[in-house]
């Protein structure tokens, strides 16, 4: 094992990054094969002290300090040292080039400013198959869901993608079978943007049953990982995607879950970084929808029924203040009540009838027959038999 | 038309309640033949001056006063005065008397104390059959719903309202049909007790094909209705009679109803009330779970899968603070997957596949080695198969 030199920037990088001279940008792509995702303390060592300083401290064995206690520091020294080495950096690079992909770090124009809101459990870096930028022009729903998806959630995913997307919303899931698949498929064919974030390297599609899909993917908004290149999925790795998945999107949809479904895991992101978070109900008798009555039980999710619905989450929506509206005012319900079909009745009968005084009667009379509800007779009102 | 004399009790009275010469109450069975449900004017009134004073001053034309200003009392009389005779008071009596109906005054003990929560539109008094006191025994549930439920919506209504009144939880409905019945019916059945409030008056079962099933709620617990004896249903009585289900019920749950069912008036008096609501969802492309859906949205109402949900909300639940959890420590999680089923691994290279220490790695293995999930071999350690 040989540590990587940090001032000798491989020549693969020049390929994957404009900035690739920066120490900065070699730097994070270290800590990306040092650690794995989400680890806070290299996220508070990287942000006191720079990736690069932060990376010599911890080669040439620099106390704790406030970012980081000496036992914090001794523990994470003992995770990423065994990893500190020259070789599966220059791999992970070399892949990256090898498949077209790019690197992306926080200060670029490109970063998805979203996933800042993940304070030190933000990415180091990311890898990236596709145009990135894309991502944060528009509005982004996330769209998560059961990879053993019913008919039924296959249906509500397709209709909310189709239209969501055809609305210039993008669509954000993570490649999956089932729902994040059938989402991902609506967005391309509704013609909008969308865009997977994987829990290995972008270079090894997953499930490779969707290796085809994923490079549709690419080519409509892009394929993102925080691991580098030739890392595989893991289950740690698919909880911590999911986390990205959540704070790349304004909001977060589970359209179907069971009652461990990893998007549960997705949700509970979402409600930790205060996002919007909806879930499409189902049956309770479905076991599939069992996870989506979770979000919306323990989570406080939104009932989600439809893409109006999500609009509404993502703030799109004039129409937030819906309410349930009476159907009409109780004095034309309680005259109308009051009138036959057969019996035609006079102003004062249909007062005492209904309760009201004669002049109330007489002016909800009055809309009653605007509105064709009640018809005039030689004896006296009656209510219109063809309503 | 004569006025009724306040001052002598007619016969029947006195076989519906044991204070029947009470001037209050002769006077509250008067206010309810004069005034359509939820008169706010008379509440006022009644509550100011008592019900007999309050009649009395009605009588002889006393001017407005605090509890009715005197455009509102003018407008007052004018829908109380022509309903102002003794005979329809009368006939609501006789009517009674026949079915051996009780009435029911605020004051006396049977009276369900829940109402009193309607303030100004609380009733003036209630007409029963059946024993009322049963109804303050117990908590109580208001279960209501769609009259045209489907089978998925009948199942539901039927699982609640049996486990429910098995555990000696009240269910309060309206005997409609469709989800009403079903869960009279389920509650019967589980030999718990059911009360149903009805919109027009006790003796006229509605609707008609629910007289026998009328019948049995009143055998069990009760049937009440605010309007007297002789009153059509009609749609504001209806409207008004949802109220005192909500009222009557420590939460409301609607199973199954259409967008503009009847049952989001009901659920819309519960939140009124600031009482527990719920509502049990369906799928989204269901048009007869689009109600339950806005009660879950735009209500603000709690997502009832079964049972236990409903326990919760009337606070019978121990179980309210459940929370997605963890399936394990991150620890393991990350372990795990850095084990294989056919190579074994030393400590070391599970430590470093897994981004652990070195020490934290040995303590996952312990724990994954009692639980059977990792198993040692000559080699090392690797992950059970069998699992």
């Amino acid at each position: 094992m040989t540590a990587p030199d940090l001032h000798r920037v491989p020549e693969a990088l020049r390929a994957l990054h404009p900035g690739a001279d920066d120490a900065d940008v070699y730097a994070r792509v270290i800590w990306s094969v040092l650690t794995e995702p989400g680890d806070g303390v290299a996220g508070r060592l990287i942000s006191a002290h720079g990736a690069h300083a932060a990376l010599e401290r911890l080669i040439r064995d620099a106390p704790g300090d406030d970012a980081a206690s000496p036992a914090e520091l001794s523990a994470a020294r003992a995770r990423w040292m065994p990893r500190l080495d020259a070789a599966p950096v220059a791999q992970a690079l070399e892949r990256a080039r090898r498949i077209g992909a790019r690197l992306l770090v926080p200060r670029d124009p490109e970063w998805p400013t979203r996933l800042d809101d993940l304070g030190a459990h933000a990415p180091h870096c990311l890898w990236a198959r596709g145009d990135v930028a894309a991502l944060s022009d528009a509005p982004a729903v996330g769209i998560v869901g059961a990879r053993a998806s019913s008919g039924y959630g296959d249906h509500v995913a397709g209709e909310l993608a189709s239209s969501l997307s055809g609305d210039g919303v993008t669509i954000v899931s993570g490649a999956a079978y089932g729902i994040d698949g059938v989402a991902h498929r609506a967005a391309l064919s509704a013609g909008g943007r969308t865009f997977a974030f994987l829990a290995g390297g972008v270079d090894r599609p997953y499930p490779t049953g969707h290796t085809e899909l994923i490079a549709r993917i690419a080519g409509s908004g892009a394929v993102l990982a925080e691991t580098p290149c030739g890392t595989a999925p893991s289950k740690w790795r698919f909880l911590s995607r999911n986390r990205l998945i959540a704070a790349a999107s304004d909001a977060t949809v589970v359209v179907e879950a069971g009652a461990r479904s990893g998007s549960l895991n997705t949700a509970a992101h979402a409600a930790a970084l205060g996002r919007p978070l909806g879930a499409v109900p189902g049956a309770v008798t479905s076991a599939s929808s069992a996870g989506c009555h979770r979000v919306l039980r323990e989570f406080d999710g939104v009932c989600v029924t439809g893409a109006d619905d999500v609009r509404e989450l993502l703030g799109l929506s004039r129409d937030a203040n819906r309410r349930v509206a009476r159907a009409g005012g109780d004095e034309l319900v309680r005259l109308l009540d009051a009138a036959s079909t057969r019996v035609p009745r006079s102003v004062d009968e249909l007062a005492r009838r209904a309760g009201l005084t004669p002049d109330a009667a007489a002016a909800a009379i009055g809309l009653a027959a605007l509105d064709g509800e009640l018809e005039r007779t030689a004896e006296g009102w009656r209510r219109a038999r063809s309503r």
